[in-house]
């Protein structure tokens, strides 16, 4: 295999619009198995696509998962997540996030999602073992999957969940390798993105905002795009802070983003996925429970949350 | 069911003796598997068993659990590890640490543990996103798997791998469940041990230090008993230690747990997995390489390992 | 006193440039002590000024500020710091960072510092007892300050030093402050930047980058200006930073603060004070030995912080 | 100066029971000014002596020493402390926590504070710029202190105030200096304890507790005594605990342990100086009110404090 050309390839295929604002949650569950689930387990999403948004990434940390079982991560099929992208310039675009654990099984998951349909797989940081997860384990363990993946690596880093940043030299060298195409960055340290975009500016490799909240400065240190839990409830709001950003209208942008901020951590770090899930039902999505162990929002969290989105003029 | 009834009945016949100090790795996959794994992925361990290790905890955290496939996970059948237990007065014990994951899937790992004949399922607690596991989260939970689990359930606190401590109003509202009969703390804050003893001193409910490094102090403020990876290798020691601390023989047990620090930090904290493989093949067991992404120890990480070892009289 | 004329004023008088970009270290000391310290301890600071140069903090972190002694922390009299400013346009200004201690004793230490010619005062949150600083302490702390300072405040928010962050909900209320006037902000989350130039927006209330590492995306999301360590060694870069963002050349800043970012962590995070001292020496201005406890760099160390230079094109 | 001969001697006259377990709140400041603050800055305390009572920390963390102004700090003469001494085999014992700072003030503080008549020095790590402060910018820093104190130093360690523990590696190189007699350690960490025990069993240094959570359990690995926040209002219930160690008795100690743990966590960790404070007036002593930043508890964290009290049979 010509990794090289795979790789220039993948960046025609899969990345050229991959500036793209969506997450969905479990959005095939949804179609193929609502309804299905007993006992309060169904957190099937449906959502209301557009044009806009240009791709998506399924079973991500706000698609819970973690706590799927092995065969509902696979249930992914190509055709209905086809059904769920009416853009005609856009083909089937679906990413996994693959599970924090051995390199040999997340090997496995990647030629799994790929045959389901996938466009490329983003692989979050192992964890379990923080402590001995330094920069030497983790370009073994990325270059060993990139190596045997038959579609196009991102790299994912999300403290937040995991306790460790993939250090800055580890993803350096990463960047050279040809079927990894780039990272999506959670933390939200607009310095270390600023780096990441200049000591891998000579390779084929973008960087991708983890986060609404830091989305603007992300673009204005040179990032290419984001993947945001937020534009499950406010995607068209989130491609448009795209749009000012590429276009150069930094003022209309910094206003737009000031408006998102509250509203970013409330679905996200304030709040989580049953307040992500919760802003879904109030948006005309459908959100649902949580699986155990997570709980639902208490009252007084619920108005909370809204106050969030009132107060920025977005309900 | 009679939980009550189940509880006590655990008590006697599995927490009689459960001051037991010895942690497999892998012990089953070790007799069913060896030499079956290609590319350095056999990671199985052989032991030196005697009378004086009183039962056993597979597929914790330093038996990779988090690297295993389901079907390895289940591989443990019953009788392989009665034969690893040459004890008379001992059952079969088996535990099993199970993922940090949904609820259900807990619930589903405990029933088929259960089933290939654990005696007690040893319940990590869920930390994923752990923002959002608060003391309800984590009562509901535990509470849920104890509900629905035909063995007893110990909670297991390991904060330097999940990033959480189970908080103690939590660990006081479960010892109350008639299914939940204990606790193994790692974290080592014997303030907190100590604290946990006390306000359970009413239940039957059995606190388990989770180190060799503070089983002396564990003892000392009530703990009554451990499950510690150094028992791995320093298996009769540890032991000894025991039985000093339950003689109220205290100048020799701190002498000894002083020797006994150094090597139990070099096992664990310092250099994890890699350093506890390679002291078991220096006393004789069976270590073997690790499963990427964790990578083997440096040469001269190696030699520091050596020493916390033979400065303090081990080797 | 009017607070609300005084707050303008300080606004017309102290801020209408206030996008300062200089961090002097130790400045007055030097001048009326070089050379009179033994022992080692003459760590003062000659600069390189020019008019590009808009304001000045003396006695802050790079400072050595904690290590001063009292009598030391009033020696910079206004006459000789106005010598240091040849700018015709600019006035003296002189800022202190307070110390992380009680409420009287930073009030005391504002009038003095007033009395000595600041134009304003820099007050780092208090620190020791951070379990206790929660958002009504540091409220009452800064009101209490900023009632009796003849001079306007600054917040100063710096959570590598002090362990905590000024909460964003205080900040709005003391925005409020007729004599509160702005917040150095080093912390670095850029999304918490832009969520307080946000909720200040109604406020004669103004933000400041504390480190140069995140200026161009502070100023994307509506930062006025910053106060960075590394102006110290590459002032003109850094206010050419600042033009190239307020001009909107957003590429040509973008190229810039690339370029900046390791500079930047190597004289702070990475090397600290004793980094941004040999540097200093570098480019000809005088940065000396630190005070004890402070270390010099090892060779290894003062090569790697070369390289952070030449490898960004500086040195 | 001898110091081998010092260090003995130091031993001999300071540490014979140097096991005590009084801390008091600013002490001297009450005899002598004790009404003279105005405006809710009279913070001084009076004790119910006896003794028991073995040795005094004046001008420690509770006693808000961070807060104190430099003439404050040396107001603690030798006289009136005496005067606080009834015990007619106890010389005067003062010990003084110095500022976390500079080496050289450092320096003249402890000769200050020798000169009003302390008879050993609890010197705090320096922390401001805590990234900085490695074990060998911490060995130098207290061997420079060592070098030219008048009166024996005891290190102190308390990472919940500072964000660093002092190394043990460091512990063990300062342990061999002659003048530096013991350790305070406030993190709480036994098997950190029991390992500076073990490494420095050697030398003529002695390991104190920080906190009376872990009094039993640093008894239990090798410690000699302890310095208690908690002793403030539980004096005699602390010493009582200290001889059962002492003389043995564990099962009696363990019981009484139990008991301390909630009131110490309540005026140390969870309620801080206010509610030491405020516990003291309920014991009869005088606790008076804080000096702000730190601000009075609410009455719902009052009713939480006095349960802490009650519950375990105090109150």
């Amino acid at each position: 295999m010509n990794y090289i050309m795979q790789k220039s390839s993948a960046l025609d295929q899969v990345w050229d619009n991959f500036s793209f604002m969506q997450q969905i949650i479990n959005a095939h569950v949804n179609r193929q198995c609502a309804g299905c689930h007993e006992g309060g387990q169904n957190e099937d999403t449906i959502f209301d696509l557009d044009a806009s948004r240009q791709g998506f990434v399924v079973q991500g940390s706000n698609g819970e998962f973690p706590f799927l079982t092995s065969s509902e991560r696979l249930e992914v099929g190509p055709s209905p997540v086809l059904c769920l992208l009416p853009s005609p310039t856009a083909a089937c675009r679906e990413d996994f996030l693959l599970p924090p654990a051995a390199t040999q099984a997340t090997v496995e998951m990647t030629v799994s999602m790929a045959q389901v349909g996938a466009d490329a797989a983003m692989v979050v940081t192992p964890c379990y073992y923080h402590g001995r997860m330094n920069s030497a384990a983790l370009i073994h363990h990325y270059t060993k999957v990139a190596d045997l993946s038959p579609i196009p690596v991102v790299l994912y880093s999300v403290p937040a969940n995991t306790g460790l940043d993939l250090p800055v030299d580890a993803v350096v060298t990463l960047s050279q390798h040809p079927n990894i195409v780039g990272i999506k960055d959670s933390g939200g340290d607009v310095t270390r993105i600023g780096l990441i975009v200049h000591k891998t500016r000579r390779q084929d490799f973008q960087v991708l905002a983890g986060s609404a909240g830091f989305l603007l400065a992300s673009y204005a240190v040179g990032a290419v795009g984001g993947v945001c839990a937020l534009a499950n409830v406010l995607g068209a709001q989130v491609c448009q802070l795209e749009r000012l950003c590429l276009t150069g209208q930094w003022e209309d942008a910094q206003k737009l983003q000031h408006r998102l901020i509250e509203p970013n951590t409330a679905v996200t770090r304030r709040f989580g996925i049953p307040g992500l899930k919760k802003t879904m039902d109030w948006f005309g999505y459908y959100g649902g429970p949580c699986r155990a162990p997570l709980q639902e929002l208490s009252a007084a969290q619920e108005e909370a949350l809204r106050l969030d989105f009132t107060s920025n003029g977005w309900l």
